[in-house]
């Protein structure tokens, strides 16, 4: 701003860049904190100052525009930081899964080659197993861990705050175009290696606002506003956890960053610091409300969504006994990754309990700027009636492009104009989305999707069954025809018959439950449904055997 | 979306364009009510069918992308329509201001040359004054006024309802370049003809999501979301009456229109639809008020934000004291308008009433993604110490680029990649900005700007004085000098002189209450101010006498 490179009466051309999210928070809650753990409490004036010597720092490193810096830490106040800084002097951030199967945690490092590299120490014996893939880091940067910078054959070349102690305490951070990516994170898929999703800074904003509006405009239970304490409880490294950190730094929000996982030092910070607002997956909402600790905690100013899985009932009511108010989100790492939550609609606070629940654990509504349609195997909109399932499919101005250096897979996601969730459900009268299954759990038959699940439900529900599947297999004329196969509990094993499972499947079919066309063609005893290593149902083999 | 142009794997380039605004809303909240008076009560549904029936009618009128279509109107739900339709179908929508002296009224028609013009038949007669203008408009369609379509010397061609009637119940709304222009209105300054501004599908996009961040997710007394009920009490001519049309259409909020001004059937409205949010000039907050009508009438629902002109404490008080929750927000013609909004910091709730005040009654802390400075007359950022004067400079992501059609006047906005707002003020510690002049009422001196207001305000505590100004004459060192002209009540024109007025100047800054180096050069004892026909000071006259 010192230099100036403006004529009188040329309009300043404004990108949406993430350095201009800092712009209101940094001047209006200067004095509001951002607390790590036990140990370190910032102002934003401070966690500003910072940002600057991280950027000043890694251009000391060599680091220039268009260049990947990697971080591999738990949810830390470094790590929102690199949110920033990393992206804001036009590099690019590449956030590492450490959970991942060795071989797949190395393939991300390998494929994305970042110049740095942030490390937590904790990661240090991770690193140390795959020191060829390392070749192209050029630096490592080591962030203590509980135990400061353990020993290591890694060659750590500084440690974080020295660095930041020496670096210029200001940088100036350019006006990016706002097209430039910003960051980088790995999604495991079950088959093939992970891909890389990319996000730009416009992408990232706009994600932001939009995010923003849904908890806060719309008619939420769960709202987020600047009162909050907000505390992540999905990592960091996966979908910039949900984007929050950079909407919670937006509008100046007290946060809280609690580093490695542990329910019991969760809920101390929870209660230390009154946090009132996050987001986790079912199974770590399981795993608060039934920890002993939480048995007496007040957890009633607490509003949650719930992501990564479909929230469960049972769960939810639980929840909501202990006062916490929470709705389910939809997303995936392709979207950035808000695309709908499950907000009550304005007049509809009054339901009863059990039409809350119908709401708050579906997949929602889409946000603000979301096109969202479920396609039938020919890529058709279908009705939103409640029931005709589809390919859940959107558009919005956050959707990843592509994915990174993978033309080949991205061809199969961006197709017709929309973003290909994989993912299989409906949309109901109110505009609310289901979902059900994922694709490759479907069956395609003469243009419709039939869920394997939904029909292996209804077999289980015979007496004899100990276990089933339903799996889609090859068939001329109608694409895929749905067989079933299923192990007869021993004592039934005389008594149950091909014949007898295919009566009772039609009896659901006359009653209406479901349509006479899905009616497997095929019933198969067998000693053994086919599993993969993870106790999955192996379709492929099950294809290849009765195919 | 049935033709397409994407490949596999091509990624949809999202635009920021208003039809996107439209998408959840049809969706989620298609029951939703739109209502006009007492006449009209619409869903959302039908809405979004009455917008694609509009622009089929108007592409059959001949309009095409680029052309201007205008709209002379109270506020009502056909407004609504013209702020989606026109722009969606790429033509750009002119908002004209029936309120302006029939010259400026008339230029603003001449200048803009609309090709389509719809007006409410209350202001045939308006129209039938300036028939020479009216040139260029091809077509002139009707809208029933309180009378229906009255008699008139003008060529109305269609009647408003007819054509919708008439026309396609679907339109194909393109994707545009998110940077065509969307809209157009005239700002009537106090000197020459009033100045177009225009503004982008990008540009509202993105001041319809930062407006609802400022009321939604920051910790606001007036919050705005979904379960609202809105009402704007602003003219839809003006500024796109704040963006609020914008922003509840994207919420899907109930919406009520009142026509033509009138408190009492205002006040009426507010009570049958429970109304709880809307925004209005100080003026109108009072005539709301002291209505007699509003004397019994529940108001502790409301949340209103004050716009226009300074929100005056004791104006605050009465309202608060009926249970409003009220807040000031800033903003110009040229800035879309939002720029700041007086929202209370988290954490500060429990003010007491005094410093509630004067954070509510501020031009408030910079919207998210505004930037906001105070300029010293060379340009320079000055600091926000709570008392040093400076221009009000900004921004944003939607700022006017220029003035319409008018080059000269745009080479003085828009300096040093900032819009100059013409506005006087300083920022304080918290980041709240306060303003107190405008720029023309301001003297440069030595590189300070010295409010002359404040001066004016201190010669007048002495007893002798019965009329004041202080004006900025042109001085070959300083720039300007402040000069003050008094007039004398008749029983002290004998005692008090030239001198006499100095000294007690002089004293106030003995005390410190003013710098040394604002205390006028010159006291003139005058038998009468100049003023200008609306009676505001003649600074123009004064300059050129006493300079």
């Amino acid at each position: 701003m010192t230099e100036n490179p403006f004529s009188s009466g040329i309009f300043y051309d404004y990108p949406l860049i993430i350095k201009k999210l800092l712009t209101t928070p940094v001047r209006s809650a200067s004095r509001q904190e951002i607390i790590f753990k036990d140990e370190v409490c910032l102002s934003y004036g401070t966690f500003f100052e910072r940002v600057n010597r991280l950027a000043s720092a890694l251009e000391q490193l060599g680091v220039k525009p268009g260049d990947i810096v990697g971080v591999l830490d738990y949810n830390s106040h470094r790590f929102l930081e690199c949110l920033f800084a990393v992206p804001m002097m036009g590099a690019t951030l590449c956030t590492f899964n450490w959970r991942l199967a060795l071989d797949q945690f190395d393939y991300t490092i390998t494929h994305a080659r970042p110049k740095v590299l942030l490390v937590n120490a904790e990661f240090f014996p991770l690193l140390e197993k795959i020191p060829e893939s390392l070749g192209p880091v050029e630096v490592l940067v080591g962030l203590p861990g509980d135990e400061g910078l353990t020993q290591t054959s890694l060659n750590i070349a500084h440690e974080y705050e020295n660095l930041l102690e020496k670096a210029f305490r200001s940088y100036d951070f350019p006006d990016l175009d706002e097209n430039t990516t910003a960051t980088l994170f790995y999604t495991a898929g079950t088959t093939g290696q992970p891909k890389g999703v990319t996000f730009t800074h416009r992408q990232i904003v706009l994600h932001t606002l939009s995010l923003a509006v849904t908890f806060g405009s719309l008619s939420s239970v769960a709202r987020f506003s600047s009162d909050d304490v907000y505390m992540p409880l999905t990592p960091m490294w996966n979908e910039h956890a949900w984007g929050m950190p950079y909407l919670a730094t937006m509008l100046g929000v007290k946060q809280v960053y609690p580093g490695k996982y542990n329910t019991e030092f969760m809920l101390e910070l929870f209660e230390r610091h009154q946090v009132s607002f996050s987001h986790c997956l079912p199974t770590v909402l399981h795993m608060i409300l039934y920890h002993p600790q939480a048995k007496d905690m007040d957890l009633s100013r607490c509003k949650l969504f719930i992501v990564g899985a479909s929230l469960h009932r049972n769960l939810a009511k639980a929840a909501m006994v202990r006062g916490i108010e929470l709705i389910s989100a939809y997303g995936i790492a392709e979207t950035c990754p808000l695309v709908s939550a499950a907000n009550l609609k304005p007049g509809t606070h009054d339901l009863t309990g059990e039409q809350k629940l119908d709401v708050i654990t579906s997949a929602g509504l889409p946000a603000p700027l979301v096109e969202l349609e479920v396609l039938d195997p020919q890529g058709l909109p279908l009705p939103h009636d409640g029931h005709t399932l589809g390919e859940v499919v959107m558009r919005a101005p956050w959707l990843t492009h592509g994915y990174f250096k993978d033309p080949e897979r991205t061809l199969n996601l961006w197709r017709g104009g929309w973003l290909y969730s994989g993912d299989i459900g409906y949309i109901d009268q109110e505009g609310y989305l289901h979902l059900t299954d994922r694709v490759r759990n479907v069956i395609k038959t003469g243009g419709e999707w039939v869920s394997s699940l939904r029909l292996e439900n209804i077999i289980r529900r015979h007496d004899a069954i100990s276990d089933a599947a339903v799996v889609g297999v090859p068939d001329e004329k109608w694409g895929e025809r749905p067989v079933v196969l299923v192990v007869l509990k021993p004592a039934f094993k005389k008594e149950v018959n091909e014949e007898v499972l295919k009566t009772f499947m039609e009896r659901f079919a006359d009653q209406g439950e479901i349509p006479k066309y899905v009616l497997p063609d095929r019933y198969i005893i067998v000693d053994e449904i086919p599993k993969t290593g993870v106790k999955k149902i192996n379709i492929r083999m099950i294809r290849e055997i009765y195919g």
